[in-house]
């Protein structure tokens, strides 16, 4: 249970589907793991596009009348996930504006990482920035291109940015998909049957949202690749950029995806058990039971499991209808919180040896609570084991985490850590072990920053 | 994943226990899944009671500021399953009524056997009804006793009642917990450790209510047994009528109570683990895996897979965030519904034999729904399990259950189940397996009647 | 402006019409004024009654979704006042219940005087009651009458009550509507013409209610008559007890009545510009200008002026957009209260002598202040006139006023009034002056008991 | 009533006053009747603005807690009216942005003449629009000016726009207040005493928010005057601008400014008495009663009246409960928009020869509808009269007016309208009346171009 990294984003895009929008608000539906604090959509039809977007789930944005709104055959939409400070509607996106070429709305899930650079740059020369997101610098970029049309001008944009970028653009006319040079977030394509005969097509963050709405998953998008989606035709494939050996985001598989997806190529279940599996050949115990810290555990859990042949319990039990608002607790807040999501299940586990598996330990403070009520409920020995290395480096590149000074693990040794989370042991997946989980092939390589602080751009 | 039984209901009471509604409306938040359509809690202090009901979820209703306004150290509460025909707010409970002894309030998990009777002799006499629920049926016994103590009304009053009935009754200073003469409906008792020394006590339908808000579970309250909590005492115990043979509720066990609550004294979670190794035993199929569908079935396709040695895979994914509004689909509504909260793992299941484990089947339009799910992801043979026998009658114990003629089982064979939600074969846990998953002594005895149409009151 | 006596009720029930739930909505809607706390609507159709009612204001409470719910050609409808301590939804009305005979429901406008001996004697016989309202006394009666036929029942529930109520009735087929004997709370009667040539009634506290919805004034219905309206007929009549002098509140001219209904056969705004003629006549004074404070001493003002020949200006605007929700002011409460309604212009009065117009003084505390507010405006004389007799005493009959001790005519005499007002000069309308001005036969009556301290029922 | 000009926009600022914010909202409050649209406050405080804006009226959008986000002693709110199709929340204001000085807030009323001239420089030059709100041009333009300082690029800025504006700006540490050189809206400074012995400022459209905070009245901001508030100090004054001709806009006398406010340095409700009195003068007739349209024509009627001797009445009575949400009537959607609101009081007017006062007449559907009503209460003559000259153009300047073709006076001459309206009479006040109720010097101008379509700028 990752509290402390909070999930990114997710981004959807649908070209020439009839009533484009549903097929969005039902694939944001199915990726709202990726962001929970804001959504929105951005429909074209007739030389118009029409944004709404609003503070909340994808279900409290929107309903079936302002969906009606929505009209047209292309759209584009975007999860948000809860930034610390600044949780206002403004950064909702998509960011729509009128230029230069007319109408443009965008999607975009990632971070820059010469944002402060180019802000500096575009305000020197008299833009405005209305809100907080770098979003808005694609727009302005492309905005201040001389270039005659839209797509030379995205192409001029990408030049000037450096950092990690899933990006949707909608014109009135064409929709583009974009991932960065280094494919550091995810994009895949799918495409739809139409009743009529014809054939859409949907990008999405992850492919659970194409079962949703009966997409067929075709492949991902390239890093460096630009999709140009027109005239109702499958889509151009472009590259942006001289080709970058591609580094897509390892936690990705850790932690953020649905495991239902597939994502850089892998099914994201499947990763997970055999990050299990290596989890035993690395680090095994002897125990009683495995059980996983739901849900974000659980595949793991069963690789653990199925590797050493200890058996796999549901031994904590998550409530799922753990709201945002929050009641004066009649105890500590933090104490309360992971008590109102999780209850371990005293009768499986008392006087038991347990191996308790989960994700990634960031700030260590959840996992201590943990440690406390699986003792509080009687476990004999509690040896916890995460399916990933130390978390030791913030990320640069599109997911909210806390600052470094915050990482239990840039802080405290291994020893340490066991000690502050209160267990009887503790142990991690090596980085090695989580490469050999994705069975890659040993070239392909990884943005694995937050686990050795290599960041491949700066 | 049963979707035509409702849940039934969640009662507490909380009692001697400083900021009693705020444990109460803890206990209510963790026993959400027994009841989705409204909520309630009533708290006494100085000599009046207060009521705060509303409908929607525990946190839809309640808040800081109106929590605050239920002062007091005694509390009820309850969460309503939503009905069909007639979802009104009259019908939220606890329902409050001032009477001859003053104020009381109650909160009523269950269903009367003799309700229109009693009702039609209630009204004959004169008595009014405002809303459509048994509950205010004892609140017109009470009031119409000739005995000059409540608690001497109570027991007139449940003299009177035939059917199945956890109660729990406020007064303006005294507080009764009852379960009927055959223990249909659980209740059990917890104690909790105030910070000065003294002790509390709170009655829930589930034992994880206690775990939330640190109560420790004692015993279950008795089949017939009135518990009275007054003048800050341990509860008297006094037994309502002659002794019948309990008849607790057996399918608490298959599907309502939560996996980390112990119901009559079983921790669900081992008892549905066990139905599932029951049903290897009974069902045994050759296949590459078992999958559950996902939350019911979970524990019971471990069990089968702990006892067939087939591994255990979490082959569907489901989406937690399925809201109550419901958004124009782009395709059948009876299919949207399934796969809004349901999504296969094509990879994991594809040309794979599975064994999918299910609690019940009701109407067969869901499984049949599942089965076309995993049929379409690529699974070779479906091989469905249920961990059950085949709920042949409807329920008149206070769970909300179609008619018999849309039960499938009773239309149908178990050849034509299979063929109607086109799996390769079903098959049922026998009631015997069920009973065997209990490992109860031969005289114990459970309400079996959705198996078998015997009826113990009628 | 009279922020002490609070509004009381609205009540409203169309019979024979099409849609008519819509037709109560806005009936209420235009009778707003006399309750903002709660609103409600039963309709009948198909032998069964449905209620619609909740918090808030009629356009909070319905919408095309519910009131499309509430079907049928007979509908009635309530406004509720807000009481000071029990702010309830379970005290909103129609009170509705299932019965010996079927299915009931009820609105009601006035307060029994008997009410606590009934609720006794009820309560003694075994009844409960749900709610704080005298309403449901009245179906308490009905229910537990021995006559076969409602009409009967009600008839004997009326035997027993003692006090103000104007009643409207909505069973399975029929509606009736009720004034008490002495005719004390306001009823009248208008026709519709439907479409297909058929006529409707409806009956309502103020006429004002029959113009929005294009219905004809006909008459009131009379002190202790009944309305019996079946089979699509024009309405029956019956007289529910011997005859009694009737007794009209005479204060619904004074305050609580829009100015452009008839009540008890009057124009209200007729009355209120006699009133202040009258008040010319009694008491004169010199003056520069005549002001109202609005809008409820408006007519009275354009009287006054018309009679003494002073000038009448809106020297105070009010601002009609006041909600009721109230943020933290940054002075004191009670003073921005009033500054947040009402605003005095100061170049119109600067340096003027004034006489301003109020329908009544209750408190006092809102009388001083607008006398501050005129002063710190630049007022050099206030001369309060008030268009009705110094209120004495509570009123029992169905208006939610003050303790005796809390109005200030009954505990200071008028020249205390007037320093503690910081007033000028302050004079009051005789009560003489009051019945002149509404140009009655010297046998007719009304009830006065607020200004005589003198209670016709008791 | 004027239903088809819509209202403008109001602007607030304050300055260097604890709570800024909450002064704001109150001022806002007072100046709900110019926009019910959208409503929002930017406070300063600590180097950082804040904002809060969003759709609905200012009770809507605030409440305690987030009021009390707006920190500071520094403070602009805006209420903005609805428009035609784009009712979007990213055009309410303020609007706030990051530029190359800073951060930077604003609010403006009015409208620009070159705005697409503008917008359309702004783009070629690699501009960004968020929204359609003129307002972001200001931004713009003072972003990319290359003045040092703040003061010097809004300089620049004005220097380019051309069209009505009332504006205050807010950065990190100053406020500036600037009224365009013709001085078409409306903007007046007032100062607070504050607790601690220092002065605070308040600039707003209208005085009437004065009132409410204990602001005193100072002075209009002239045309083309710049008021600085910086370092706590009282305003410093600039001129933008080599001096015009003022031509304040004459209809805000006529309808938009609420009576107790002072604009343009007259009381609004004299002038609006005076126009009444010169419409006698030079449009008598004989009749029985004079009667306003409520609200907007009650100040010209009481003129009206005084002036001709004619009695005047409340013979319409206005329902301020009117709300957003509209149920399906029963009857046409245009004739029970105006019943709902408007309710002649058939007695009084029956069988009377009326004159009936409105401020101004835009389609003449609603005149019409007001006759017909009238008509049915029994009116025997109706002779309109109206406080204004025959509206023949569109504003251009800051008010939301119908096309040329959709105003009624550009289409027919008085008979027809008289004919379409239904009214026995009609006739206007002349352009040099109307000028003769403000009483000023020969060489005052005013811009009534929607009366003489002749337009001070273009």
């Amino acid at each position: 249970m990752n509290d402390s990294f909070k999930d990114e984003c997710a981004v959807v895009g649908v070209y020439n589907c009839k009533k484009a929008a549903f097929l969005a608000y039902y694939s944001l539906f199915s990726m709202q793991h990726r962001g929970q604090e804001a959504s929105g959509i951005s429909s074209s039809e007739n030389q118009k596009i029409i944004t709404i977007k609003n503070r909340g789930l994808v279900t409290d944005v929107f309903n079936q009348d302002n969906l009606m709104q929505l009209k047209g055959s292309m759209a584009i939409g975007h999860n948000r996930y809860s930034t610390a400070g600044e949780d206002s509607i403004f950064d909702a996106q998509p960011i729509f504006a009128r230029y230069g070429l007319g109408e443009i709305s965008v999607v975009h899930n990632g971070n820059l990482i010469n944002a402060q650079a180019l802000r500096d740059m575009l305000i020197a020369r008299g833009s405005i920035f209305q809100g907080f997101m770098d979003t808005e610098i694609f727009i302005h970029l492309i905005a201040q291109s001389n270039k005659a049309i839209l797509q030379d001008r995205i192409l001029d944009a990408l030049q000037q940015v450096k950092g990690a970028y899933s990006l949707v653009f909608l014109s009135r006319s064409k929709m583009f998909a974009i991932r960065d040079p280094y494919g550091l977030r995810p994009l895949c394509l799918g495409k739809i049957y139409n009743d009529d005969g014809s054939c859409g097509y949907v990008v999405a963050s992850e492919s659970c949202a194409f079962d949703l709405i009966n997409a067929v998953y075709i492949r991902d998008v390239l890093p460096g690749e630009m999709l140009i989606f027109k005239e109702g035709n499958p889509p151009e494939s472009l590259m942006i950029s001289e080709r970058k050996i591609p580094h897509p985001c390892i936690f990705e598989y850790v932690y953020f995806a649905r495991p239902d997806s597939k994502v850089f190529g892998r099914m994201v279940y499947s990763v997970r058990k055999e990050m299990g599996m290596q989890l035993t050949k690395e680090k095994p115990v002897e125990a009683d039971m495995v059980i996983p810290v739901p849900d974000s555990g659980v595949a793991a859990a069963l690789g653990y499991s199925q590797a050493s042949q200890i058996p796999f319990e549901l031994g904590i039990i998550r409530n799922h209808y753990v709201g945002r608002t929050f009641i004066e607790p009649t105890q500590s807040v933090r104490e309360i919180k992971v008590k109102l999501k999780l209850n371990p299940i005293a009768e499986i586990i008392r006087d038991k040896r347990l191996i308790v598996i989960d994700d990634s330990i960031v700030r260590g403070t959840t996992s201590r609570q943990i440690v406390r009520l699986l003792r509080d409920a009687g476990a004999k020995e509690i040896h916890m084991r995460i399916s990933s290395p130390p978390t030791i480096s913030p990320c640069f590149y599109g997911v909210d985490t806390p600052n470094k000074d915050e990482l239990i693990s840039a802080r405290m040794d291994l020893e340490q850590i066991c000690t502050y989370i209160e267990a009887d042991s503790l142990a991690y997946l090596s980085l090695e072990g989580l490469r050999n989980s994705l069975k890659c092939h040993p070239d392909e390589l990884f943005c694995q920053a937050c686990f050795d602080g290599n960041y491949i751009i700066s």
